[in-house]
Order: C-alpha cells, then structure tokens, then sequence
C-alpha cells in the first residue's frame, strides 16, 4: 500500500529548461515524507518522533512538466533496529518520472543516538512495507 | 551608502519562462536584509535584534536572467520609533531589474510587542539611510 | 467571489524561527495566481496570455506555521485597460496571516508592449472582481 | 583538484528543527554542478552541453546551520562514454556535512539519445577526476 499525495507543480518550480527543475522532486519527496508520518502517525504515543535523514537516492526516469497534476506515492522499503528507508515514487500523466529511496533514522531525544524503531510504528507502518516483508526484521 | 552582495543565480531559481521566476528576488531581498544586518550590527548590544517583517513591496524593472552575476544593493529609507524600512535594488549587467521596500519592526522579545529601536542601532544604521536625513525621527 | 486553493505547507517552507518563513507566501501567492488563471481562462480564445508581474505588495499581518493547511484566496481588485491588480488573501485557522496585492500587464507577445486586456476575459473576470464595480472600467 | 564556491546560507534554507533544511543542499549540489560546468568549459566548442540529470545521491553526514559559510567542492569521479558522474562535497566550519554524488548524461540534442562525451571535454575535466584515474575510460 502507498499513501499518496497530489502535486499541483508551481511555476516557480519549473526552470529555464522548460521543465520541473531537478531539485524540485527532492522537495516534493520531502513533503510526502511529512504528511505520509503525519497520516499514519498521527495519535501514536512517539509521533512526532525524532528523526534524521541520513541518505537520499533519487533516479530520474522521465521528465515532469508543469502543465499536470503529479501524484506522488509514499511508502517503506525496510524498517530496521533503528533505521526505516522510505521508498517513493512520483507520477505524471500515467509516467513515472522519478524514483526515491531515503534512510532516515530514529534518534532518542535525549542522547541524540540512534534508538528502535518503537512498536507502535512498527505496526502502523507494516501496511507500506513493499515487497517482501521478510526484509523487515533486520537491523 | 549601501551594502552590496553579489547574487549567483541559480538554475532552480530561473522559470519555463526562460528568466529568473519573480518569486526568486523575494527571495534575494531577505537574503540582502539578513546579511547587512549582520554586516552592519554584529557586536553591536542588540544583535540580533527580534524583528518582524510587516510590509514588503517588490517593483518589477527589467528582466533577471541565469547568465550573469546579479548586484544586490541594501540601504535604509527610514528609521521610525520601532519601524524600520529597507530600500534594496537588483542590478544585472549594468541594468536595474527590480526595486524592493521592505518595513520590519522591532520587538520586544518578552511582550512580543513593538519596541523602539536601540541608540546603537540608529547610530550604525545612519550611513546607510538613503537621501533625506531628515526622515528619520518621526516615527 | 474567491477562488481558493488549499496549501500544504512543507517543512521546507519553514525557517529556523519557528514559523513558516516570509518569502514563502510570496510563492503561495504566484501558485494562486497562476491556478486562478488557468482555472478561470481556461478554452478562452487568449489563454494563455502574454503577463508581466509589475509589482507584488506583501502585508504580513499574523504568523503562518507548519502544522495546519492555510488557505489562499485569490480575486481581482481592478481591471485596468492592460493591467490587472490580483487581490489575495492567505488564512489559517480562521486567522487572516496575509494580504498581496500584485499588478500584472497584458503583453503583445509580437511588440513585447502593454496590450489590451481582451473582452472575454474581462467578462470572465467579473465575478471575481471585490468591492465597488465601477473600479472597474479606468485604466 | 575540485572547483570551490563559497555558500552563504540563507534564513529561508533554514526549517522549523533550527538547521540548513534538507532539501537545501540538493540545491547547492546543482549551484556548484553549473558552475563547475561554466567555470570548466567555458569557451569550448561544445559548452554548453546537453545533459540529463540521472542519478543524485546524498549523503547526510553531519548538520549544517544558518551561521557561517559554506564550501562546496565539486569533482568528477567518472567519465564514461556518454555518462559523467560528479562527486561534491559540502563543508561548513571545517566539518564534512553532506557528499553528492550526481549522474549526468550528455545528450545529443537533435535525436535526444545519449551521446559520446567530446575529447575536449574529457581533456578540460581531466584534472577534476578524484582518485584512480584508470576509472576514466570505462563506460
């Protein structure tokens, strides 16, 4: 299951190639990150959590355009001891154009070290783990 | 007398339109603010100094492009009790591009409400307000 | 009438005061702009139109922050002979946070000159149009 | 050998959690790529160059913060046939905070399909290649 947001590109965020700058998805990853805890997160005991970004892997695969809607997919690749690696995907006009892959960690607000994945997150996210769910057990 | 920053423009802040998009020199003016108060202020009592933008007016000249430096040129219009207005332009390639007046005040970090502005501040500031000294008691 | 567009503010809209930062509307404000004319002009004969923002008048009256969607209203303060003044409002929760008010001219996409604003998008206009028709008419 | 640019940060790169937002520095990455690009090749025959951005990884390794400059080092860690991969590095108070690493591909600009990268160009970045340079010629 993917939870999904719709872009509405911005002028702004197109650029002098006459396409969606190569940033822009970066930030649009970002904002589906936010809304995607948000929505699945929300009333849990940890939410919000602590969190860092530790690595960002986007693959561009078609170019977006200003001129449609672009629907942005949200969902989980692997959750760790500590670690949950998101894995996205934004759509335009039936195109996938661009692929994304972030690790993020949990960080315990107190030592600013990394810290487990509480329990109750867990379960709230096993519904978004992709594929095969025997990848979620390892750290 | 201004402050003056040189502008690389970026790629992600031109538009589809081929020119830099009209939200980028917003985006310039904050930068020129912030810059020439830590130019102007740092060491000063007061610095930094709680402050709110209130009001920002950007006039539209000439075009702003990608290829060549931009010039950003910070000044004061006018020192009130609590209120102060910047004047800034942008220049590319000996052409002015866009003017930009902006009113912030200054704030009382307890009351959250206006405060006046610090002797020191004043007395830095004053080389930097543009024509008409005489603007600048009346709040 | 308004037309109204929902945001989502991002995180990356933020700034490290707390608060969503002040070039940030300034973006909003363009993103209504530019679905209001799509929205509105959309099969008219002139659309897209040749526009050149003038200039943008920013009140920031209360704060916006991350945590709640804002709302942007978009309307007409004044059809000029080849200028158009865009009246918009941003609100959250209940809260008026912001005024613009940006002039924009028609263009003749051949002289790169002001040009009249065309009949069918005046008359599509009208409704949005605030306060006191008669402003309607004088260039 | 890597092409410098000194970064300053701005208020509105900056987020509510106090730091250089995340996305900021995949704007950076694209600021030092152009002009690594114009500062290398300007002059040359086939400069500018048709390119698609493919591939960015990022590397978040340490915070960075609105207070002081920025480095920002750009290098090449790959010249393939028709794909050049650029690796960056962003410093701030002499701390390693984010590396880059960006997959670009020269495109022939009439049939849009990938396309041998010049001698001259290859000549012009030799210099930029960090590490074994025996990675050069593979494609």
């Amino acid at each position: 299951m993917y939870f999904e947001l719709t872009i509405r590109p911005r002028i702004s965020e197109t650029d002098m190639m006459g396409h969606i700058n190569n940033v822009t998805p970066a930030i649009w990853l970002e904002e589906g990150r936010t809304y995607f805890f948000r929505d699945c997160l929300q009333g849990a005991a940890s939410y919000p959590m602590p969190l860092m970004v530790r690595h960002l892997e986007v693959d561009y695969i078609d170019q977006l355009y200003f001129e449609s809607e672009a629907k942005l997919l949200t969902g989980l690749k692997r959750i760790g001891n500590s670690s949950i690696t998101l894995y996205q995907e934004i759509w335009q006009d039936g195109r996938l154009a661009v692929k994304g892959t972030t690790t993020i960690v949990h960080i315990d607000s107190e030592s600013q070290r990394p810290a487990a994945v509480p329990d109750e997150v867990r379960a709230r996210f096993a519904p978004y783990l992709q594929g095969n769910a025997s990848d979620q057990q390892t750290s």
